[in-house]
């Protein structure tokens, strides 16, 4: 488990809050000297001779005495700190310039930057947090909604982990006994059950695939559902997403500072992430550069998992409404189909749209006569709003949520939504099948112990038991400076 | 002294840290409730019986139970804080949501979000710093050089309020004892030596007036200098201006993150900061648009402290250079002239330029023939370069900062760098010299005594002995929230 390309009996320090003027900004170090290269800068008390978890107001000086900054250091002695090491936090004033010198100085006497991840990074390898824990902490910080970061807390806290490590835990125990028969290959017997043995396979097969499944909800909840909103020139789309984004937008600027992160047209409905693409209004190309513009429409439309085709229910004809979804919906996409406009009076809109049919009030009815029409397909939601006057919206969110997450949606389960945990659970899964296989086909013992050990190097490598240099740094650097 | 527009008797919470992704943020708490209001959401130790300055690490829970996140929580208790009130400091992960949903957990326990520079307003109000350290605060925050970081620092460590004070004590004194001579008008005697005033009083009009005079220094010290690069098209301005920043932006980019704050043309000479101003190339305007260009470049040239004038030894005629620095010259700016393009061969530069004159080696002897030309200003530097070879570009530099600041610049002396305090300083200076006015014409001891009273006022506005709730609104709402 060794990880060559990082020295880990360095001390390493680096800037652990967001760059950028604020009140303060802390600076971290971890390592063995971290307290004694704070110390050999820090005028108050000595820091060597105070406990562990104090805070210790002093300045920071230069060999000079000039005075870089007043600052409070915290103490985190080995091996109580998140690092396992000895970690000094200096909360510094939020000055870049300060905060440059004062890295500086750590520098000077004796630390190094650390590299991406690298506080995490020897968390794990000195057994603070395992794998996939430590993975959950840059998903954590990445959290920008209540399920993602629900499914990085209980990731973070530990629970899939332990449920993988159970599952691997029943089929190490049944591996040693094959192992075992190995030893006795001449005298022909059998340690472990083989009716056992399918049994426990089939159960651990039938929890990984659940875990397998939940990936496509996990990583819809980690990333956000991309949706696209289309339709024609003015149908209504700003105005509708405005009035999805409206009460959003109010709740973030609520918090100074955060609307400096730019919102980019993302609704959070019920804690689910929709990442919002608005698109050119479709029409029918009647020279190339139109032609380009829908091209680009469908495109992003292929490219989303939700598409809602608004349409004016005054200007817009069933039928084009009706050839608009035919061009537009391809087999991975959830459609919602939304009446914009529906603020007119219902006497006009029945003249206008349903001369013959009984128009009663209540907003089902006045969608029932497009129930005849046959779209392409029939398995999207209806919805009837009017965008500008915040009609319906609310039912529009509820309908946007529905169609991705079921209703049962529980987030206490345990929810995989780590690429790398999906593939490794198949890999996983694929050579457990093969120990099922073997058992039907009477394989011999070394063959069934070889798929098992193979599921066991899988399920290991999701929380790190088995883990590579390359696996390591490919997880680490993902990570910001400073975690 | 009281403060009408903030009730500070609540507890505030504001997130101190800048926002944005990084490993941690840091939402701080101050007043009475402060170590209440975190421990009804904090599971771990109970925080209301841990002793001040200690870190204590636990999970933040909302009333379902939720875990929002894993914290470490910094206990600082009364009086031994920043505010000199209970001060909590929670360190969650980074992530806008989370510190999000933190915060609103504390404002439903029983906190509101802090208002700007409202936890300085209370360290302030709780005698924690006076009036013009805590102006340093926000000072000290905003530097980004070695000088304005050391006037910022020198403010807040109580250097000025300390000179101010002292010179306010000996006038209170002998504002004392003249107004005990009005109590005893009647029976005409002077309790306060005029002789000993008078000395008093133009001593610490001295002191004031180089305080005063230490603004000028400062403003620049703590704003950067104002530079205007001019020259005529491809005098090489550009490749200057890229010589200049070269180095800087390279030690810049060291400490990842801080490149996020663009540098737009800030070039840093031994710590104090050159807000560099490029410029259109001057050209004899041959049309209406040309001439306007000619008078935008003016207007910077008139608003800068600083003109950095480049020409082509090749290609411009010593008459032309005179030409364009009669034109941008004026009273106020400091001009250095650069002789650009002196990596070509001498003697083609010989040739060229002195076709009678003696070249000899190095670049004083170079640019020897120009002293005889009649400049409108006499006082400017003059200096040769490459700036395409980086040659003589520390000299340059070396130029820049002496035209600006003296050499005999001695960061440790008071310098005056607000220009509240200016103001104050100003009046506090006239008042001073009616005094000594009235002490020539021998006006009785109640016109004196107010005068000295108005000075008396002047200086305690600087320190906060004299405060308003306008004044302190004034202050503080320039700070950044969380401060």
């Amino acid at each position: 488990m060794a990880y060559a390309s990082h020295n880990l009996t360095d001390t390493i320090v680096a800037l652990a809050t967001p760059s950028g003027v604020g009140a303060i900004g802390v600076i971290r170090l971890s390592g063995k000297e971290a307290v004694d290269i704070v110390n050999e800068v820090f005028h108050g008390k000595d820091l060597a001779k105070q406990p562990t978890h104090t805070l210790h107001f002093g300045t920071i000086r230069d060999d000079s005495g000039r005075i870089l900054d007043e600052v409070v250091a915290s103490l985190f002695i080995e091996p109580k700190s998140y690092t396992g090491e000895n970690v000094v936090e200096v909360s510094c004033h939020g000055s870049d310039y300060i905060i440059q010198e004062v890295i500086q100085l750590f520098i000077e006497k004796g630390a190094r930057l650390a590299q991406p991840g690298e506080f995490t990074l020897r968390a794990f390898l000195n057994g603070r947090m395992d794998l996939s824990q430590a993975e959950a902490v840059a998903d954590l910080i990445a959290s920008s909604s209540r399920s993602s970061h629900a499914i990085a807390m209980q990731q973070m806290r530990g629970g899939f982990s332990d449920e993988i490590k159970r599952l691997r835990q029943e089929l190490v125990d049944f591996a040693s006994l094959i192992e075992l028969e190995l030893d006795f290959a001449e005298e022909d017997v059998e340690f472990a059950n083989r009716d056992k043995l399918r049994e426990l396979v089939a159960k651990i097969q039938s929890i990984i695939h659940s875990l397998i499944q939940s990936f496509k909800l996990g990583n819809v909840l980690k990333h956000g559902v991309n949706t696209v909103i289309a339709g024609r020139p003015n149908a209504g789309k700003s105005t509708l997403l405005n009035a999805l984004l409206n009460e959003e937008r109010a709740i973030v600027s609520e918090i100074a500072g955060t609307t400096r992160d730019t919102i980019e047209e993302v609704l959070n409905i019920k804690g689910v992430q929709f990442r919002i693409i608005d698109t050119a209004g479709i029409r029918d190309a009647e020279d190339t550069i139109e032609a380009m513009g829908v091209e680009k429409t469908m495109q992003k439309v292929q490219q989303s998992a939700l598409l809602v085709y608004v349409f004016d229910v005054i200007q817009t004809q069933p039928e084009e409404v009706q050839a608009d979804l035919a061009k537009l919906i391809h087999e991975n996409v959830q459609v919602i189909v939304v009446a914009n406009k529906m603020d007119l009076n219902p006497y006009t809109l029945r003249e206008h749209y349903f001369p013959k049919s009984k128009v009663g009030s209540g907003k089902s009815e006045v969608a029932a006569p497009y129930s005849d029409f046959r779209f392409p397909t029939s398995d999207f939601a209806w919805v009837p709003i009017s965008a500008i006057n915040n009609m319906n919206i609310e039912y529009l969110k509820e309908k946007l949520y529905e169609n991705v997450i079921s209703k049962q949606l529980n987030l206490e389960g345990t929810i995989v939504a780590n690429a790398r945990h999906y593939e490794a659970l198949r890999k996983a899964h694929e050579s457990l099948e093969r120990v099922t296989g073997g058992l039907e086909a009477g394989v011999t013992s070394d063959f069934v112990a070889m798929d098992i050990r193979a599921a066991l190097h899988h399920l290991g490598e999701i929380t790190g038991e088995i883990s590579t240099d390359d696996l390591l740094g490919n997880i680490f650097s993902r990570f910001c400076i400073g975690k």
